[in-house]
C-alpha cells in the first residue's frame, strides 16, 4: 500500500474507530482530551502529583526525556554553546526591570515569603519572612542578565553562548500533563552579541536546532515562522517559533528563539566596550523547549491503542519477548539463549551514532499482556521468539507503527541486518505520516467567509492551519477571538509575499498561519 | 624523586610558600579559606549570586558537573536504576509525617506562600495567598514516598529502583560555594525492597559505587562507614558515609546512603502485599551526591597555582598552546596546521570510555598569559608547540600535577601514543598523594589526654582523623565539642573490632574516627 493510502485509511480508521477494538479507551475520535490522558496512563509516562499543577514525570517519560536532552545538548554544544547554571529564586526586584517581561511573567508565580517553619500549638507555621521576597524563576532573562552585566565588559568577552538545563514554575490555572503544568523541566539558552545581526543569525540558527531536532529526531513536521507582535515573547523584539500540528488539527507551540535587541541588555545593564572604545549596550537572544515536546511527540504519533515512539527517542527500540511453556525447563533455555544472542548481535549496531537500544521482556505473565504492554508504551519494533520461530531460524516482528495484527516471519539474520533500516523506515514513515496529515488539514484561505467557515464550531471536522494575508492585533481581534482562533506565526518560507489583508482589506500585509491551539 | 619524597616536598612547601610566587594569592598556608575562593574565582568555577546563599555554577564548573552526572549516572543504570522526575514543591503535611525528618530539615527552608504578584502603588506586593504553604525540597523522601505508596501493591511491583537529578534548597545561614549553599545540585536514589536485608544490601552497594567514584574518578581516596546515631539522617536507621580529608586535615562527607528501615515506608504508608498473602510494610533507602564533591575535589588536590583536576573529570584533558609571531603568516600557518595534526591525533584516543578531550587555546594573548590561565583553571596537561618544537618533531609538555617549572620536550609521536598513559599517571599521582597526607594526618589513639592535644587548637598544625575506641552521643560531648570535633564514622574496616572507650571507660565500643569538617 502507498504511504498516501495508508495514511487515507489512518486517518480515516479514527472515524470509524468504534467497530475495531482497541487497547486506548476513549479513542481519539471519542474524546481526544480523554484520549491523549489515557495514552499517559496506559505508558505510564506521567502522573499528575497531589502538588496543583506539578507532575511526576515516570522513568518512561523520563527516559524520553534523557534522550531529548543528550540530543539536543550534542547540537547545542556542536554550535559553540556551553552549559551553566543560575539560581532558582530571583529577587522581586529585578522582575520589575523590564516593564514587558513582568507584565507577561509576574501574573503567575510562586512566591516565597518566608524561611524558616516553627512548631506552634503542634502546627508548622511559617517564620523568618524575608525582607524581599523571592520568586520561583518563570524563566531566567533577569537573573542571567544580572550576571552578564558583570561579566561583559569588553568585545573580547563577546559573544557570550551559554545554555541552561532547569526547572521553571508557572502558576498555570488549567494543567495538563507535559502540555501545560506549574513545574516543568526545559533548556533555556541566553546569548550575548556584539552586534544585532550576529544576535539575529544566533536566534535563526537555533530555530534551525530546534526545527531539525523535532523533524529529524521525532519525526514531527514542523513550520518556521515570527509570531505576530502580539503573541511574541514578553520583551523581545522577534519572536521566532516552530509550530506543529496535532491530530485533532490544533497547533502546538513546541520551541522559541527570541531575538531580544537591547531591551534585556538595557533592563539589566550589560554594557560593552567595543573595537572601536565605545560604549554600547549588547544584544541579546534566549531560546528554549521542553517537556511540552513530550506532548507533542504523544498527539502527533499516537494512535488507539497507545503511545508511538519515534524510534531516535524510544527507550527501547527494539523488544525481544520470548514465548515458552514455563514448565518446559528445556524449552525455556533454549528460547532465552535464542534470545539472547539476537540481543547481543542487534546491540553491536549503531543505529543514530549510538548502540541499538534492546531489551528483552522475560516477565512471568502471559505473552499476549507482554506484547500489549509494548504497544502500548509505543516501543518501535516487537520481535516474538518461540520454539517454532527457533525451529525456521527467524523471528516474528511487528512494527508499532503498523497494525498490531500485522506481523511478519523474517530470517533471523536477515532481521538482524535490516534492523537499523526497518528503524529508519519507522521513522520516515511516521514523519510522512504526520506531513502529509498536515497538508490534508491546512488550506490557504482568501476570504473572511470562507476563514469562518474553516473554523465553524457547527462543523466538528472543520479548522486546521489557515494560511491567509492578514493585518494582526486589535483590527482582528473581533473576528479571531469568538472562533478561538490566534495567529500562530508568520511562516519564514513565505515572508516576502505581500498582500490585500482578508479582515480588513488593509495592503501589503505577510501571510499568517492561524488555528487554535494548546 | 619517589613519590613519597615527593610528597613531602609537596606538603612542606605549604610552610614555605612566602619564597615562592605562586599563581594564587593567599596561599593555602596563610589562609586555607580564603585560598578556597581564590582557587574557584581564579578558575572561573563558580561565584556567589545577588541571591542570598545560591551560587551561580559558570561554564568551567558546571562541564565538572556535568562529567561528574555522565559517570555517576552510567554506574546508577549499570546497577539496576531508572531515573524519574518529582514535583519541586512539598506541601507542608507532607513535612510532618516523619517526626525526626520533619526536625532535622524544617528548620530551614523556602517556603512559598503566595502565587500572584499585583502592582499596588508602583510596587510589585505578593497575592492569592495558598491555604496550605508549600516548601521548596531539601529532599524529596516524603514527596517520593506518596508516589510509592501508590506505586506499590504486591510483591511484584518491588524493588523501586529511581534516582532523581534535581536541585535542592536549604536555608543555609553560613554558606559557602559548592561546600554549602542554598540551593544545591544533586542526586537522590529512593528505592523500595521486600526485605530488610535487600534493602541493606543496597544501600551498601550504593555506597560502594560512590566510594569507587571517589577514588577512581576523583583520585580522592575516601574511608567508607557508618555515622554515630547522633551524626545520622534524620528518620534513618544507619547513614553510611563516605569521608575524605581534605588538605587542611578537615573532614567532608563526600557522599552519603541510608538505610531508612520501615520508618519512611510508616510514615508514607508504603504497604505490599508478600508472596505469602501477608500485608505488609516496605523497606526503603535513600542515598545521594551533590555538586559539594566540586568542593571536595578542589580542596583535596589544587595548590597555590590554582585548580588540579583529576584527568577523569577535567572538561578539557589537554591543552595545546601554539606559540607564534603574529606577524608571520607562515609560521602560525605551519605551527596550527602542526597543533591541528596533533589535536586530531590525540582525539582519536580513548581515555575512561571517552574520547579524548583535546582544546586549542589560540586566544590573542601572549602565550604565559594562555600557560597560567590553563594551569590556573587545573589542566592536566599543556603542551606548547612553536616552530622549534616542530624543527624537532617534537612538543613540549607540562603537566599540572608537578611544577609549572618542569617542561619536557618529547618526541610528537611519543607523546600521542603515551597521552592516555600519562593521564592515568596524573590520576594514581593526585590519588597517591591525597592518600599519602591522609596516612601522615590520622593517628591511632589511646588517651583522652593524647586525644586532647591532637585537637589542641595551640598547635596549628595539630589534628587530622583521630581513631580510637569510642562512645558517643551525650557521654562524650562535654569533651568534643569544645574541640569542635565531631565523630565522623564507623569505619567499615573495623566494624567488627570493640574496646574500651577512651573518654568514658565504657566496654564493648567501636573504632571511631573523629575530626573537625566541613
Amino acid at each position: 500500500m502507498a504511504i498516501t493510502s495508508y495514511i487515507r485509511v489512518y486517518y480515516m480508521s479514527t472515524q470509524k474507530a468504534k467497530a475495531i477494538k482497541t487497547a486506548i479507551s476513549p479513542t481519539r475520535s471519542e474524546n481526544y482530551p480523554e484520549w491523549y490522558q489515557a495514552v499517559i496512563n496506559a505508558s505510564e509516562l506521567a502522573e499528575n502529583s497531589p502538588v496543583r499543577g506539578c507532575m511526576v514525570i515516570k522513568p518512561w517519560g523520563y527516559a524520553i526525556w534523557e534522550n531529548m536532552q543528550q540530543i539536543l545538548d550534542e547540537a547545542f554544544k556542536r554550535t559553540g554553546h556551553v552549559n551553566a547554571y543560575f539560581p532558582l529564586l530571583i529577587p522581586l526586584s529585578y522582575l520589575e526591570k523590564e516593564a514587558e517581561h513582568v507584565e507577561g511573567f509576574a501574573k503567575e508565580c510562586a512566591i516565597v515569603t518566608h524561611t524558616r517553619l516553627e512548631l506552634q500549638d503542634g502546627k508548622l507555621v511559617p517564620v523568618s519572612k524575608l525582607e524581599e521576597p523571592l520568586i520561583i524563576r518563570p524563566t531566567s532573562e533577569t537573573i542571567i542578565g544580572e550576571c552578564y552585566s558583570r561579566w561583559v565588559q569588553s568585545y573580547r568577552d563577546l559573544p557570550i553562548l551559554i545554555n541552561q538545563w532547569a526547572n521553571v514554575m508557572r502558576w498555570e490555572m488549567r494543567t495538563r500533563l507535559f502540555l501545560r503544568t506549574s513545574e516543568f523541566l526545559w533548556q533555556e539558552g541566553h546569548t550575548v552579541h556584539a552586534t544585532a545581526q550576529e544576535a539575529r543569525d544566533e536566534t535563526l540558527k537555533m530555530l534551525d536546532v530546534y526545527a531539525n531536532f523535532a523533524e529529524q529526531v521525532m519525526a514531527v513536521p514542523v513550520i518556521k515562522g515570527v509570531k505576530t507582535p502580539d503573541e511574541k515573547f514578553p520583551g523581545a523584539v522577534d519572536s521566532y517559533t516552530i509550530e506543529a500540528m496535532m491530530q485533532d488539527h490544533k497547533a502546538l507551540q513546541a520551541g522559541t528563539s527570541h531575538f531580544l535587541g537591547q531591551n534585556f541588555a538595557k533592563a539589566s545593564n550589560i554594557k560593552f566596550t567595543s573595537k572601536e572604545g565605545q560604549v554600547e549596550y549588547a544584544w541579546t537572544t534566549s531560546w528554549g523547549v521542553s517537556t511540552r515536546l513530550i506532548g507533542a511527540l504523544i498527539m502527533t504519533h499516537s494512535d488507539d491503542d497507545g503511545l508511538v515512539m519515534p524510534p531516535k527517542l524510544a527507550p527501547v527500540q527494539i523488544i525481544i519477548l520470548p514465548i515458552y511453556k514455563n514448565d518446559q525447563e528445556d524449552q525455556k533455555k533454549q528460547v532465552l539463549e535464542y534470545c539472547n544472542e539476537i540481543k547481543v548481535a542487534l546491540e553491536e549496531q549503531v543505529y543514530n551514532h549510538r548502540q541499538l537500544r534492546v531489551k528483552i521482556d522475560n516477565r512471568e505473565i502471559n505473552a499476549g499482556e507482554r506484547t500489549w504492554d509494548a504497544i502500548k508504551k509505543g516501543i518501535p519494533i516487537r520481535v516474538e521468539i518461540g520454539p517454532r520461530d527457533i525451529a525456521e531460524d527467524a523471528v516474528f516482528v511487528g512494527r508499532r507503527d503498523l497494525s498490531p495484527k500485522k506481523k511478519v516471519s523474517i530470517n533471523k539474520d536477515e532481521f538482524i541486518s535490516s534492523a537499523v533500516k526497518q528503524l529508519d523506515e519507522i521513522h520516515n514513515h511516521l514523519f510522512d505520516r504526520a506531513y502529509l496529515y498536515r497538508h490534508s488539514q491546512t488550506k490557504d484561505i482568501a476570504t473572511r467567509e470562507e476563514f469562518e467557515k474553516f473554523f465553524s464550531t457547527d462543523n466538528e471536522n472543520a479548522g486546521g492551519f489557515a494560511v491567509c494575508f492578514s493585518t494582526y492585533g486589535e483590527a482582528i481581534n473581533d473576528i479571531i477571538k469568538p472562533l478561538k482562533v490566534t495567529p500562530r506565526c508568520i511562516p519564514l518560507k513565505t515572508f516576502e509575499e505581500r498582500g490585500k489583508c482578508i479582515f480588513t482589506g488593509a495592503d501589503d500585509c505577510q501571510k499568517v498561519i492561524f488555528a487554535r491551539s494548546y
